[in-house]
């Protein structure tokens, strides 16, 4: 290693499902210049499959493959470390299956292994299917709850950053009805702090928090709910106390016009859509999905599996060098709340 | 009247919230070019307001003044049809109080009134604040459920356009949890039928429709919640059999990326913010809200009654100048359903 490459982290980025495009995006971050310029990416995944992958999408085989146990002793990168699934030669492109599931899993599994044990400074994942788990009888909804699980962590957010926009969900992939149920001052109060701090982590010293409502027009005074009053306020309040810059409850459909959007470092919102909707609208294809909370980094791209367009060549990596910038800026600025 | 006239529509104006910009909207209406091209306007409103706000904001005082008896045996336009209630002399600008309130609402009785006795075509409602009908002891959300009881309508429904965007509410100003409780296969079809009425009445003769589901990711094939399978897709299947150009439920986070919009000519959306927060990210200051199903033609600009700057002379006539020009199109082609 020389003086040059001493501040350059170390990502290890999981295959995904193998079915979808994960495979082909890892292949392409091995060579983009711009993921190799950030950091030096290891790719956890079944090596077979990579193998095949870039036979169908005519991309050059990987050029350094090592097994976990040896990578553990002499971690090394660009390189991709051979996650054991037998299974995994079983798997067809394009569709949710348990063997892809399970490959997913394994990758993964050894991924956050790696970064448990210094090896590796961050976490990206290509995308995950969450029927393809189902079928191997993994009953997580995505990487979000995965992660949680392997990690320990019990307190864990959804953010998601693009250059215009960058949102923190209070709660995530719950059925609509139980939201209300699932909110509370301190677990508002708790998204955000960790809102806030990853705002900070992000070059924002003192940044411009909204909190969007739950209601429509954020209840309007208690005419239409009144999580707003009971809840969202007092969290916002306590905040504000607390020295944050810090806006709400605000109504969701007015919290994200333009104009408001340029003065506002992060929202917190209250359920997946209230975020997911004015997201993708300004950045589908290269948004950034992070897990706060975590004891480790974690970045995602923002899509999922795509399975219509797994294995032809055709999947644009925008989204997940995106996840792997953001992973690099985050490891330079560890977590600083809970 | 001349042949040229005949078939410019006398549109009635209703006043809105005496505190807010609304009378100062209907000055403007009143010597706007671009509303005299598209109809005639009679402005229903407390007069001696009217005369206030003129001299307050430095617009020409209006010079057509009638009372409604008169006015309805011999409807003329533009005009300024003087709707008695002698409290709104006390109303101050700014601010929510009884006496707006009530103003408001005996401006927009006798506008419905002359619509519903054949002297004027459609109605167009600056906007009124639901704080100053509650002081009043009105107790309407806002102007859609107003309207409702005022003209004895069962089932009514909000939409929003705007040129890139239109959307169709399944449900509107309720607490969030109590959404899933009010959709139903009967009234998600119902919408359904409406919004694809509304669209044809729009000028697209085969609308492409999208339907959004309520949960994240539309429900996951029932892992978030079932509406999607008990509710929606049943509504839209049974659409789809009747002959319309439907698909959904999509996930409401990916229904509204620009490449789709532009293939779609109107979305149903299963609550408030759902279709809020993207029409407004679009369309703040120049959206444009219909009433559908009442027995009457009503547009109202998307804006509130901006409080803040009434009486000042800087509110900006967009949007209720889009609200007039849509009522013009929609009165040349009466409502077919349901």
């Amino acid at each position: 290693m020389t003086a040059a490459t001493r501040d350059i982290p170390i990502l290890a980025i999981s295959m995904g499902d193998p079915a979808g495009i994960g495979p082909e995006l890892c292949l392409r971050a091995l060579c983009d210049p711009e993921v190799l310029a950030c950091c030096r990416p290891a790719v956890f995944a079944h090596a077979a499959t990579l193998g095949r992958v870039a036979a169908a999408c005519g991309l050059p085989q990987p050029d350094s493959v090592t097994e976990p146990a040896e990578w553990a002793t002499r971690p090394r990168a660009p390189c991709v470390v051979d996650c054991p699934c037998p299974e995994a030669d079983t798997v067809v492109p394009g569709a949710p299956q348990a063997a892809g599931g399970r490959a997913a899993f394994a990758c993964v599994k050894a991924a956050v292994a790696a970064i448990q044990s210094g090896q590796a400074a961050a976490l990206v994942t290509a995308p995950a299917s969450k029927e393809a788990l189902h079928l191997a009888g993994l009953p997580y909804p995505g990487h979000t709850e995965l992660l949680a699980e392997l990690t320990g962590a019990r307190d864990v957010r959804m953010l998601f950053h693009c250059n215009e926009l960058v949102v923190c969900l209070a709660t995530i992939h719950v059925p609509y009805v139980t939201v209300p149920a699932l909110l509370s001052r301190e677990g508002v109060g708790c998204t955000i702090r960790m809102a806030a701090d990853a705002a900070q982590r992000l070059g924002r010293s003192r940044p411009r928090i909204i909190v969007c409502g739950l209601n429509p027009h954020a209840g309007e005074a208690g005419l239409f709910g009144r999580e707003e009053l009971d809840i969202v306020l007092p969290a916002v309040e306590e905040a504000r106390r607390a020295g944050l810059q810090i806006e709400g409850p605000i109504p969701a459909d007015t919290a994200f016009l333009p104009e408001r959007m340029r003065h506002t470092d992060i929202y917190v919102v209250m359920y997946h859509d209230q975020g997911l909707i004015p997201f993708k609208m300004l950045a589908f294809d290269r948004g950034v999905n992070v897990t706060l909370g975590l004891p480790i980094v974690r970045t995602s791209p923002d899509h999922g599996t795509a399975f219509d367009i797994a294995w032809k060549g055709v999947a644009n990596p925008g989204s997940l060098r995106e996840a792997v910038r953001l992973a690099a800026r985050l490891v330079r600025c560890p977590e600083t709340h809970p």
